[in-house]
């Protein structure tokens, strides 16, 4: 793609209600504008983001197992007056009503639908264990959406559904998500830790959230330094091991504000160890049992002929909220970073001749079609704007490595530059070769 | 993926409120169930059709040098104000308040909000021309939803917007949009006609419908045969020649019976070209110029530094509705066949050995892992049912390839079938060397 090209209106200044950094630089780099309170758009450059990570977010759901279909965003109130949360759930859920004076409303959460559609269509234990899950809109009507996409009204979010025979194999398809989201933060070159929670709304006797370190995150959180030396590669992909694997991150105390007990804390954890400070959540994950499936009757026949409650589980993903996530632990000293398995191109070419020099032009455009036809994702600059302005606008559109084309370099040099470290000279061959490896090996 | 683990509730028969054949198929064939009065769930058999439309569509646009991006789907009444369509757009809008009591609604399109975005963010003619698009949830509150995802409330769809200096480059815009639907179309399998059609709540001065022929078909279509027998290879991406596209298309009488006129078919068509039948619209094209940039004051710095008002186009493909389409084309005496660009499984592996047949088993299980590993789609039957249960399934699945694995053939004999087609044996190399033609070249 060609920067001239690209819909991607930056924005000089701070814009002054943005309060932390993901918002600011969302605005600034031309990935979101705001259309109402609390309801966003997503540009070109956004909009690649996001679509990254849910491919990596589906490819791990994927992997766990569990299989991909697609609920409306739009529900009957009735449902949900089945499973009792209707009347309960508050202001923040988005109430309709249509033409006909029927009630429906925006999903903040999908509980409900899954059970009813499980219930209509499954008969039989030999269907399970089975794991569904979907990658939708929600609504939730916040009374004070802020902090841009983190804080917002409309979100888009990852969230599977178990469904099992006993409570030991429901327990299993819990250890699945949790890997299956240790996993997903790991590409995402994230560190989240996974922290028991309050079930809240949801309900259940089990639950942990996911929370990314960062200092302008909206939970506080006490946790043992230890935790973050754990390696999810040291656990293996069977029954035994992911139960292991739940059991080792549970042995070390780790709470938000929420569930924190300063006894228990300073009891289980090393004055030395301990650490306290500020996160995101990024996902939650929930065993709720029959919660649901017993008022909603959603039952299958066992091998012994009895009908059965199924035993359910939830777990979701912040999918749009991720993005911000990310940007704070990545934009540091007003420089952004993303990580190479989501940024929004690969490779920036920038283009430092002036207006009128071919041989830079050449050399620059020579070079975006090679990495085109590798099927590397290029954005060229290939505006007037001086050199200051174009490092400072690749400073906040974040590619995390740059090739720079300048008249004072010979026919066959290239700058190179991993942003935030020092530039390298190469030829065309060993800086071809350099990219290749970075992405297609 | 294997047949005993894919969520796909099969229904034997056929579903009394399903009136027509896609509508049926999507129920039976387990893709879609009803969550709430036109609206729909996609359950994964019908995700994974829904999907590769969408990529095809996402494609086509990206080729066009069409910008995606993702706008949300509730929006603020305001805008609507501003261009005047809130009042007139009738109940089909469906209008919320959230819990401050600021009106709302869900986005039955998108002019409105694309103008705003461009409006805040756009200043100079050098941005132009610009084309952005987004593959959205739209929700239209129809009085009497039917025929399944045909006429739904909550659909997909995929709509683009055009901005341009001049009404010379608009047509240019339209015409570029014109030729992507077509080819989009055409990867489809499907034959779409372009007629002129009435802009409706829309607007403008220039409208296309692109409409598939099937009996089932909503409106009625008068047209000559003969411009079933254009080829859209013969014209090229240039603008002289989108331009002479546009205009052969348009030289052949066509209109659905909101514009027929039999005087004019009459004196147009030869008697022995008149074509009289029904058909699907699958997209639909418009050119307004200022109608919405005007009153929302949508304006760019032309080269002379004059502010000029930009000339607008959108673009509509009902995405969840062309899976219908492609269904009434393709779903015919019981019997389903997808087009391989968009077959939920790519080959179907349809062990008909007893429940103790080892020796199938394996064969079954072997070709199924080399598939796999050439990332060929596969769906495996490793069920119990009988052989006549599983051929009646997969009438309903659809998908075109069939490989029959029973334990009267010899070791290193596969039967392979096209559905609908003769079964002709083949060793495993044979097999799997067909697979790949058919699939990877």
């Amino acid at each position: 793609m060609k920067l001239s090209e690209l819909f991607l209106p930056i924005v000089k200044d701070i814009p002054t209600d943005a309060k932390i950094k993901s918002h600011q630089l969302m605005i600034r780099s031309g990935m979101i504008r705001q259309s109402a309170a609390g309801i966003y758009s997503w540009l070109p450059l956004g909009f690649r983001v996001l679509k990254k990570i849910e491919q990596i977010v589906r490819e791990e759901q994927d992997f766990a197992g569990a299989q991909e279909m697609l609920m409306p965003t739009i529900q009957s109130a009735d449902l949900w007056k089945e499973s009792g949360r209707y009347d309960g759930y508050g202001l923040e859920m988005l109430r309709i009503k249509d033409r006909q004076d029927r009630e429906l409303l925006y999903g903040p959460t999908n509980e409900e639908l899954i059970t009813q559609i499980f219930r209509d269509n499954v008969k039989s234990y030999k269907s399970l264990p089975l794991i569904l899950y979907h990658i939708q809109w929600k609504f939730r009507d916040e009374i004070r959406p802020r902090f841009g996409i983190m804080r917002c009204r409309e979100f888009l979010m990852k969230d599977s559904y178990s469904f099992d025979l006993t409570k030991e194999e429901s327990n299993h398809s819990y250890n699945k998500m949790f890997y299956a989201y240790l996993r997903t933060f790991e590409r995402l070159e994230l560190k989240a830790l996974p922290m028991v929670a309050d079930t809240g709304p949801i309900g259940g006797d089990l639950s942990h959230e996911f929370i990314i370190l960062a200092e302008t995150g909206e939970s506080q959180i006490y946790t043992n330094k230890k935790l973050l030396d754990l390696k999810i590669s040291d656990f293996k992909n069977d029954k035994e091991s992911l139960k292991s694997m739940v059991d080792t991150y549970a042995s070390f105390y780790s709470a938000t504000d929420e569930k924190f007990d300063q006894v228990e804390f300073d009891k289980k954890v090393k004055k030395e160890d301990q650490l306290i400070t500020r996160g995101i959540e990024v996902g939650h994950i929930f065993h709720f049992g029959d919660k649901y499936s017993k008022p909603m009757n959603a039952m299958v026949n066992s091998s012994t002929g009895t009908n059965t409650t199924v035993q359910m589980g939830s777990y979701g993903i912040g999918v749009s909220r991720l993005v911000g996530a990310i940007i704070e632990a990545n934009y540091n000293n007003n420089v952004m970073k993303w990580p190479k398995s989501v940024t929004p191109f690969q490779v920036a070419i920038i283009n430092l001749g002036k207006k009128n020099d071919e041989i830079c032009k050449k050399k620059a455009d020579k070079l975006y079609h090679l990495l085109n036809e590798k099927k590397i994702e290029v954005l060229l600059d290939d505006t007037d704007e001086s050199p200051a302005s174009k490092f400072k606008n690749f400073d906040l559109i974040g590619i995390p490595y740059q090739v720079i084309i300048g008249s004072k370099q010979a026919e066959n040099e290239y700058e190179f530059k991993e942003i935030t470290s020092d530039k390298i000279n190469l030829s065309l061959d060993e800086l071809v070769k350099k990219i290749e490896n970075l992405y297609l090996n």
